[in-house]
């Protein structure tokens, strides 16, 4: 399909002259432009191609067998015939995704729901509403090509066409909202039918006493200068005690020396020389999603002060601990069993939480929820899946009474395949 | 557990007046306490607790790894170690479960939450309160013998309280309706955090032109009147155009011995000698759950029309195909993909969807949604997973930012364990 995904430069320099036009009115930042537009920045084009072409190089994910059993053995006495269980992976339905400004996000989700068999209902940010249509329509047309239906991705375009489709709970089987905390928690509480989220990153990295000084001064960077605005980049940093006056202050001075804030409790500016990018920490320092360069700091007694302060004041996205790199490690082992996060590293960048990087392809977003499905979304977590029973052999139809009345249950393991007729 | 499952026979018995008298006063019928009384019915109680055991000797479904990739291999040029991602399950958090009359459902979820790791509050019917402050206390008595805590499994008794706790999803992880449509879609509009509905079951059986007629004729008598009060039992039949003056008139007589009314289009109905029993359908009979021994009947043209009734006018919970037994049937497989119904079978009664008839021990009831678990839900749909990732070897911390200048992605199957620590 990708081949088809060309928007005409005459749309596109149009579009780039409007957008300019009100950058210079004051009526949008230069960023948002760049975030909006998919052709200055080189290779993000291709690199949105790219994901596509990875989606359809992926397995299909749909009849896929994930629980086979005989629930009953055959009974040659009576005659009964087997029968076996079989759960299969299917489509949810149809989505609406609700996103922010980002249009390579319209080609994303697009491509996974295809993959995956769903229908599709999306609306962008009202920025991007040109390039959502020309995408749109170009979408229109590549199905038109194929056995699917023309309209299976379709977009709408103003906030009351949503309000109206989140009661829709009879026709729409799942919304994925994926921007801010108030944005998920306003559709949260709107919406009739299952919401899965994908709202703020306060993620954390915790420093443990064996965190050797090198390899977790690169990752902390990374984690906060990879893409500052990303929902995984890292917004706090939990150092354990016994590093305040050792790994802390050559970490910190590399942060300074890449303009980053630190925002500090009395423990670790005290060990810092003066700096105007050196401040005192509020409390709600350590609740807040800075999505900028600016780090909120805290000196921990150990892993266990680690985690409750993660599981009370992060949003369960993605937290790593830093820590001597060793086969068995009862502080990476407790950290990893009692975070509530979806994502949880050990010797790694926050920035990993990303489905591309995790293999997918592409992703839908980044989950923040508890049911269905957590982390990166891609191919997987747009399926369900149906139980399929079927009586095996020439033995007519089975009843479920015949249990009461002496027949066994045999629940044991079979081949997980596609049941065959 | 199950040993502290022991109620005083005493409170039995003064709750066993205590309905007798209301029964007596008109305010409860007879059949609502048979369902509330727990020592009446010859095996109830024991199986009650079998189903304890049972779960009780299930695999444990936490810390069970469901995807391991090694994202990238070692480079030993650059010294860079190998990251590898683990994909495991989890408990899902704290679970609200409200349901309606039946007392036994308490210990069913009861022993499913403890099992899968999570907290639950329960709020049973009004009618089954005392039996509910009962088993809550033993509950906790025998909870507080163990390292869990003793208040895991807690009970509130009124609809206030549940209507104040379906706004705390900062709390709340998972809502968990059992009952009425009504009772379902009013949780669905009030909750703010995701809800995993188990409402009606508006099942079917569709008899195909080569179903045989000894079978079709026990597994529908079965389906409709093993238990005509559950949620699979069958309430439509869907019978093909070349059965009507064959196979049909001698089901019909089967069902009309057992006392069953059947509501007939008018070729079913034409195709019958005149009796009381055999009446007129309307329309709004086959979007009818009955739960009684009441069944709707319609000739179709074939697999084809009766997929189009079952997905428009069914309730996605179970339906079924009866047709010769033979290895390949085109209208089997096409009926088991085209339906989205959560359970689909061919050759066996509706009946056989069940948690404990496939093999989860217990249920916490049948779920009619389209996301996180279908169909019975037992252990597996009570947990969620959490990616964790980890860098293999004494290389350091892994950072994202080096995949952006040439470190490449490996992307291989590894094997799935828990990873070690």
């Amino acid at each position: 399909m990708a081949t088809h995904l060309l928007i005409p430069f005459s749309i596109h320099a149009y579009a780039h002259q409007a957008a300019q036009a009100q950058v210079a009115a004051g009526k949008l930042t230069s960023s948002l432009v760049s975030r909006l537009d998919l052709f200055s920045k080189p290779g993000k084009w291709e690199s949105m191609l790219e994901g596509v072409s990875e989606v359809g190089r992926l397995p299909s994910p749909l009849e896929v067998c994930t629980y086979a059993r005989r629930l009953a053995d055959a009974n040659p006495q009576t005659g009964a015939g087997a029968l076996d269980l079989y759960r299969v992976t299917c489509p949810i339905g149809v989505l609406l995704c609700i996103f922010e400004a980002r249009p390579e996000v319209i080609v994303n989700i697009a491509s996974l729901a295809i993959k995956s068999g769903n229908a599709a209902i999306l609306k962008g940010g009202k920025e991007s509403r040109l390039t959502a249509a020309v995408m749109s329509r170009v979408l229109a047309q590549a199905l038109s090509t194929t056995e699917l239906p023309a309209d299976l991705i379709q977009t709408v375009e103003t906030r009351q066409d949503v309000a109206d489709l989140l009661h829709q709970d009879r026709y729409i089987d799942l919304v994925i909202p994926r921007g801010s905390n108030e944005l998920v928690r306003s559709i949260q509480i709107e919406a009739r039918m299952p919401v899965m989220g994908h709202a703020d990153g306060l993620c954390a990295i915790y420093i443990h006493d064996d965190a050797e000084v090198k390899g977790t001064i690169g990752s902390v960077l990374d984690a906060k200068l990879d893409y500052p605005a990303a929902c995984n980049a890292v917004e706090t940093l939990l150092v354990h005690s016994s590093q305040v006056d050792t790994l802390w202050p050559q970490l910190a001075s590399a942060l300074i020396e890449k303009k980053v804030t630190l925002k500090c409790d009395s423990k670790s500016k005290a060990a810092l020389p003066p700096s105007p990018l050196v401040q005192d920490a509020s409390q709600a320092d350590y609740d807040t999603e800075f999505l900028d360069t600016t780090l909120a700091v805290k000196i921990v007694s150990g892993v266990e002060e680690a985690i409750d302060h993660i599981n009370t004041h992060g949003s369960h996205h993605t937290d790593a601990i830093f820590c001597a790199a060793t086969e068995q490690h009862p502080a990476a082992a407790l950290f990893t069993r009692s975070l509530s996060s979806a994502n949880i590293f050990v010797n790694a960048s926050t920035r990993f939480a990303d489905g591309f990087r995790y293999g997918f392809g592409t992703e839908v977003g980044i989950s923040t929820g508890r049911t269905h499905a957590r982390g990166p979304v891609g191919l997987e977590g747009l399926v369900i899946y149906k139980y399929i029973a079927k009586a095996v052999g020439a033995a007519g139809v089975q009843a479920a009474g015949d249990f009461n009345q002496g027949r066994q249950w045999s629940h044991k393991d079979i081949e997980k395949i596609y049941p065959s007729f």
